[in-house]
């Protein structure tokens, strides 16, 4: 493992460098769910490719797909050693609400040790310090320990569209051993984690509709149905007073866990208090009955994203308004199919819908729930890699957040996804004020050193228990 | 009455000068809910002023409040004669949703007959209509039958804040014997009503408030409390099952009406399938064991004018939102008072908001019910005027609006507010594509110059019942 120092010292030498090029990394506003960002996103792909191509890496290409291109990247000449998948993706959320951030989204700003950024953490951050990894072998060595595909997508956030038939189709190009994915977090800055489980997703849009015309509320209020009103009712109506979601059959596939499992969650995840903590809110909610750990990663949850109706500026307006829109999201777990549950959330809204309205409602984006086996010697090597890297080694926990390519790797490619983490807790992914810790930066590009040295030794190891399906 | 036939063919032969006038009028954007029309609001008041001084009216100010101006203007040479106050409001509601309109709503559009233009009907149009049938009397005779004193103000359409302290403060100069108030619609073009029940109102906002940032909906959905779920649940819990108002208290103060009132109410007030046709709507909502009529006028009604919260615009956001909004518009009757409703509302959202989310509640512009005595001579004597100028006699009719200055007149002045209603029930007040009926127009101030006629025959008659407390 002498070899090792060479790019390690290579990195640990520029860092000031890195962080520059993650600066640029982060300033290209690449918002995958809003269209007029489109520009933005051809740029930042190609900004990326060229990075790659300039880092020594082969047969770089920017893929177009019907939606946001993917960028490409590999090196195959560690012959009789395994491959890798490297995944991230370079698209990010929308900056809104604007007013809330310190600094503004795509003004990359380093405060604290901290990189101030939309992307900073999820995901560009992350990706990043595999690329740097990769860097700090061929500028030192030439060479990889193992061989590597970079798979860097555009549309991460907005469900993966275009990725899942892009494996399909070259599901032989992408042969690999395993596929490496940094999009999940750390326990603390001193307490990595390693993720074995994601929680899948479906999103819907109820909309009400209400009178053809905004109304006078005082000529006709009190005769007229309010949609605003319909549409709080249907919503409050999704959970009971248990904090369980009420749609008929939702809890029918949910699977059930063995205590022991329940009792490894409970030793090595995070405890309610520490949940809290990092939601920044005093009391916990949600279904009665499980830890804030379990509701959020072995219960499925309801919530809506955002709603609107009628007039809410400023001013006043006396109206029965005319439609009104809440837009749903699910968070989905074994073994629940999110194409069933869309079914069942179209069957209960329009089961529920008073005559005095109508309901649309629209599903999309529906994401299998993930699990990978911990056991897997492709996830133990990450495990090691972190004790080098972070001087600690990884809990494993669950995630309740969702990456739809782990299900398109394992089910596709037949490998497991090892998801390495590097974002904290408080790194506010999603929200205003989004960062990422540059000591965790760091830490990462060695961690990622570490692992494709490891993952060298791998071999057919890997291939042995690619297909077995873990369970509890 | 036969000096009347000077009057009205001066207003006959002038009704396209009169319809480009009120073009004039309503082309200016005075929406009182926007501080950024204020300069629109200005300019508006000193057009009418202006106008006011080239008809003959004297004294005419533009007075400031600490809000929007008042033009007033008056003529007091008919000595021995009754004094008139005549009320309108020269202030709109905004003109959004824009993209709904089928010509801008500050571009005055004549199509079959109909003036299209926000404030068209409500109430620039209506005050208008007196406006000409004074011009009509001082163009030709120099005179008229009786004194006038015109009130017109800036802020009806956000409750009317400084007008009660004006008439307050200039309670001796305001003496009058009755007041005419045309901000009301009649049933059909051949088919006047005059008002004489006003509902009263209240707004209010409640405000949800969660986490302090927005959280991922992954990390933290089923563990965090959503504020778009807590609003809706608070929303949703305001009505029960049967459409009655859940408020503890809500309905101590109501007025229950006698079986002959009701009665009244049913053989001349509009049936439930004239209230549906007009509302576009196929079906009623509301409050078990009433008819829709009564719905509107007799019985309060609790409404949402808006909501808002999280991202609901395109694209998608997994996130918890930190906040939500919801406007919340009361309509009340006699006997509720406004601040007591207030006062009752603010409780019960306390009592119903969970721990878990905080609600801030504001509630603004509070309005008395407003009752007419329909059977006050300065009431027939407009019955009367309707027989002429529109050849039929007006039913009496309950509004579900407000007008604020109605309680004002009666409770300061001691006078009785004649609500003379020209607007159509299809002129779609306060929503997109308002309009005015041209040929109600034209009857309205043909109306207005009789009714001027015949108030002048009132004298002491008017003030005899001033006083009284009407009851069903």
């Amino acid at each position: 493992m002498q070899i090792i120092q060479r790019p390690l010292s290579y990195a640990r030498a520029r860092r000031p460098k890195f962080v520059s090029e993650l600066k640029e990394f982060v300033r290209f506003p690449s918002v995958s769910s809003q269209t007029q960002r489109s520009g933005d996103i051809k740029r930042c792909a190609q900004w990326l490719a060229q990075h790659l191509q300039q880092i020594g890496l082969e047969r770089v290409r920017v893929i177009p797909t019907r939606g946001n291109p993917i960028v490409y990247a590999s090196w195959q000449r560690a012959a009789g050693h395994p491959t890798l998948i490297i995944y991230g993706h370079y698209d990010v959320l929308p900056g809104e609400p604007l007013r809330e951030w310190r600094t503004p989204p795509f003004t990359p700003t380093v405060k604290n040790n901290n990189l101030h950024a939309r992307g900073a953490a999820d995901d560009k951050g992350q990706l990043f310090s595999h690329v740097k990894a990769l860097e700090s072998y061929l500028k030192t060595g030439r060479a990889l320990p193992v061989n590597v595909k970079c798979i860097f997508e555009g549309e991460e956030e907005i469900g993966s569209t275009n990725l899942h038939s892009f494996v399909a189709r070259n599901k032989h190009a992408l042969r690999a051993h395993a596929a490496v994915i940094s999009d999940t977090r750390m326990l603390a800055s001193d307490r990595p984690a390693i993720s074995y489980a994601q929680r899948g997703g479906l999103r819907a849009e109820v909309e009400i509709a209400g009178p053809p015309h905004e109304l006078h509320s005082g000529a006709f209020g009190g005769a007229v149905h309010n949609p605003v009103l319909a549409l709080c009712d249907i919503i409050a109506g999704l959970h009971d007073g248990q904090g369980r979601v009420t749609i008929p059959g939702f809890y029918d596939d949910v699977r059930v866990w063995s205590e022991k499992e329940r009792a490894f969650m409970a030793r090595s995840g995070p405890s309610d208090e520490e949940i809290l903590r990092d939601a920044r809110v005093d009391r916990g909610w949600g279904e009665a009955g499980y830890s804030l750990y379990e509701r959020t990663t072995i219960r499925p949850d309801l919530g809506v994203n955002g709603i609107i109706g009628g007039h809410a500026g400023p001013g006043v307006k006396g109206i029965i308004p005319t439609r009104a829109l809440a837009k749903v999201s699910f968070r989905l777990v074994p073994d629940q199919d999110p194409r069933r549950v869309a079914q069942l959330f179209r069957d209960h809204i329009d089961h529920v819908t008073p005559p005095t309205v109508r309901a649309v409602v629209r599903t999309m984006s529906p994401i299998h729930p993930a699990l990978v086996d911990r056991k897997h010697p492709a996830v133990q090597a990450a495990a090691l890699a972190y004790k080098k890297g972070f001087r600690a080694l990884p809990v494993f926990v669950r995630s309740g957040g969702s990456i739809p390519v782990v299900n398109t790797f394992q089910k596709i490619l037949g490998i497991p996804a090892v998801l390495m983490g590097f974002g904290l807790p408080d790194d506010h992914i999603h929200g205003p004020n989004e960062k990422f810790h540059l000591p965790n930066f760091y830490k990462a590009i060695e961690t990622s050193i570490w692992y494709l040295a490891l993952a060298s030794r791998l071999r057919n190891a890997a291939r042995a228990s690619q297909q077995k399906e873990w369970s509890a």
